[in-house]
């Protein structure tokens, strides 16, 4: 068997977009309520019928299926005769928020299954083990995100899977004990990240540069890092009939400039980078009472810590300019860059499947971030219509999807076809 | 016995401000707790206490003393021999907010009742009765306020006093009958205003105006109209991380300048004006997610509707440069004048006294103004300590009391002066 041969002559090697298609429908139908879209989150009643459902699947496809330590199912298509035992991972996450849709994450994992479907359709044998991986509670509905992932490259905080994101909510220890896991073994799914060749993900957009655009694909540079300040304005909270205006010291009329400050700020900054203030609050906040306090959070997000740190700097100057204000961080994380090799391989697959594709930040975190620092990692992005996720009007046409899955199996078929050149 | 005389030889007289303090300390017990204030909210065992204290008060300073159909208690210095049955009115309310101080309302009843005590013991003879009046809920705990005072002058709507403010709360129909009042009679406590000679109240002022510029007195020259709107901005809501700055229409950023513009807009309008923005809020309200809407409420107050009108359609003008946002009113209340007579008479009066004086607006609602528009209607200011009210902190000095106690009683005796100069 000519291993090399067979990765060249792959040209021919397309997706089946029906089947596929057919997949997440069927999938999007767990959990969905109408109206109020698809809620599936993490090792609930409806998550744990769709990380069976898709067991079946994987299996009717051939796949070696296996729960880890940290219910993550991994659906290994066997290259046989590897003397290495590398692995590539396809993987993303079956779980949704509440009220999400029916794309957000389902696509990356039944994107993989397509695609050792259409490599075994064509006969295709790997140089590695093909591992498709739906990673539990990405979305982070019992305490942080990216929990299954985090679990496997051993980056999980000692105590996090005990923590619950609200009084009354289970923790991710408790729910695990539904799928027969042993919280304390947790670790057993840690996984020496040397084993790793690479790691895609497919996944929706989530927002609409693709669209705006006309793009058919995005090969993702990196993701950005996200930055989240509480800023408090203090004034002075005063009777709002009996206070003339030049008496006043209104929190709300100091906060104001912030909020035309910041976009302009962030976009001189860098057109890559976002900025955004998206919950805001004045106290005592009654109709006729001077703001004597004005609350809001800041979010930043960017590739680069630089322009993090800058506008950071600009929003401390401000605050310090205002008496008896603050400003907290309260959430940090780091950006994480792909690798140059996969996003260019990414962009080429792309050419010759005839689709358009341009270089892009993700702004939202996805389970491939955690691989990206310890594993060469690649993500693709298809178009989100009008940008929207999380939500029930979440939507990608049926070409998009399966666009998204053929330059998912080119790129895989071109790091095969690179691994055995290098040989 | 000459009753001109009388009038005239009354500089000496003077109320005790030992006894008003007084007063005001016992009054204050009633409702109180200790760090939470006053809660003597209208026609809760609070307030009915308070009612049943303040008729025993009346009757021991030789008042007669009776509580109308609209559960207004009203004590009547009467002046034996009056052919034309005038009668001139000292006004405010025991009732409080919820966590509430001792002065609001009821400084200006005892300072009343004070005045009589003053006048009997110098032995002076008004050319009226003079009426001592608690009105009931000024402030509104039922639903709108000033319920005794409209009760009293025909200007109750049909159904306020079957409303309740809030579900789970009792309407002021329901109150009534503790006191053994009939709801469907309350029209019983409405009498003709041609009776009324004049109407005087004594209020603490609620703002820091005359705190701020060292005067004594207020000598108040109307009610400011309040009118309020709700604006409603609207932009697109998307996800924080992956919208590009070019591509949000974010609601909060297109709100924001109306933060700075509204305020300098009523500045340059009129420096007797005053414009609030005390509540906002921005849908969805998730860190994470681009305001796809930004609601706010707008409060103008002004004596002069033409100033309202005027910074209105500058509001409406910046609303139709938004797209798709709308402004709405919601509460209109017209502003009242106060009788420039008794205005100049208090003035007079507070010179009598050697007290520093200032004509002014209110910019809040009281009693008083129900009867602006029908009888000679005075209202007289004494400072608030940085100007607070409406919270345990309210505060007004000994001092400042019994100063506007004396205002009041010169005011009163200034009044009979001129009426019996004019016999």
């Amino acid at each position: 068997m000519n291993l090399k041969k067979r990765a060249r002559d792959s040209r021919k090697t397309i997706v089946n977009p029906q089947r596929l298609w057919s997949d997440i429908q069927e999938l999007g139908k767990i959990g969905f309520v109408e109206g109020r879209g698809v809620t599936r989150v993490a090792l609930s009643d409806a998550d744990i019928v769709a990380k069976e459902w898709l067991t079946r699947r994987m299996k009717e496809a051939g796949l070696e299926v296996r729960m880890d330590a940290a219910t993550n199912v991994i659906g290994t298509l066997k290259s046989p005769g590897q003397r290495e035992a590398r692995i590539v991972v396809i993987g993303s996450h079956l779980d949704t928020v509440p009220g999400g849709g029916i794309f957000d994450g389902a696509l990356g994992v039944l994107a993989g299954l397509e695609c050792t479907r259409a490599l075994q359709e064509n006969s295709i044998v790997l140089p590695w083990d093909l591992e498709i991986i739906n990673f539990s509670d990405e979305e982070g509905f019992h305490n942080a995100g990216t929990v299954g992932s985090r679990a496997m490259v051993g980056k999980l905080g000692q105590n996090e899977i005990f923590l619950a994101k609200e009084k009354g909510l289970p923790t991710f220890a408790e729910d695990m004990k539904r799928l027969g896991k042993n919280p304390d073994r947790i670790d057993e799914a840690i996984r020496d990240p040397e084993i790793f060749e690479a790691f895609l993900e497919l996944h929706i957009e989530q927002g609409g540069v693709l669209e705006s655009r006309g793009m058919d694909i995005g090969a993702v540079t990196g993701i950005a890092g996200i930055y989240r300040y509480t800023i408090e304005i203090l004034g002075k909270a005063d009777h709002a009939g009996t206070t003339p205006m030049s008496l006043r010291d209104d929190a709300l009329v100091k906060a104001a400039s912030i909020f035309t400050l910041l976009p302009q700020w962030v976009r001189t900054r860098n057109p890559e980078m976002v900025g955004t203030i998206g919950q805001i609050g004045v106290e005592p906040g009654a109709i006729n009472v001077v703001p004597g306090k004005c609350v809001f959070n800041v979010e930043l997000r960017s590739m680069e810590p630089e322009d993090t740190a800058a506008v950071y700097r600009l929003l401390t100057e401000w605050v310090g300019r205002q008496t008896g204000s603050s400003i907290k961080t309260i959430y940090e994380k780091e950006s994480a860059a792909l690798s140059e090799s996969i996003i260019e391989t990414i962009v080429r697959a792309a050419g010759v499947e005839d689709l358009s594709a341009i270089r892009m930040v993700s702004g939202a975190g996805h389970d491939c971030q955690v691989f990206a620092p310890r594993v060469p990692t690649g993500l693709i992005f298809v178009p989100s219509r009008e940008g929207k996720s999380h939500c029930p009007e979440e939507w990608t046409d049926r070409e998009h999807a399966s666009n998204g899955c053929q330059v998912l199996l080119r790129t895989t078929l071109k790091l095969a076809d690179e691994k055995i050149s290098r040989k």
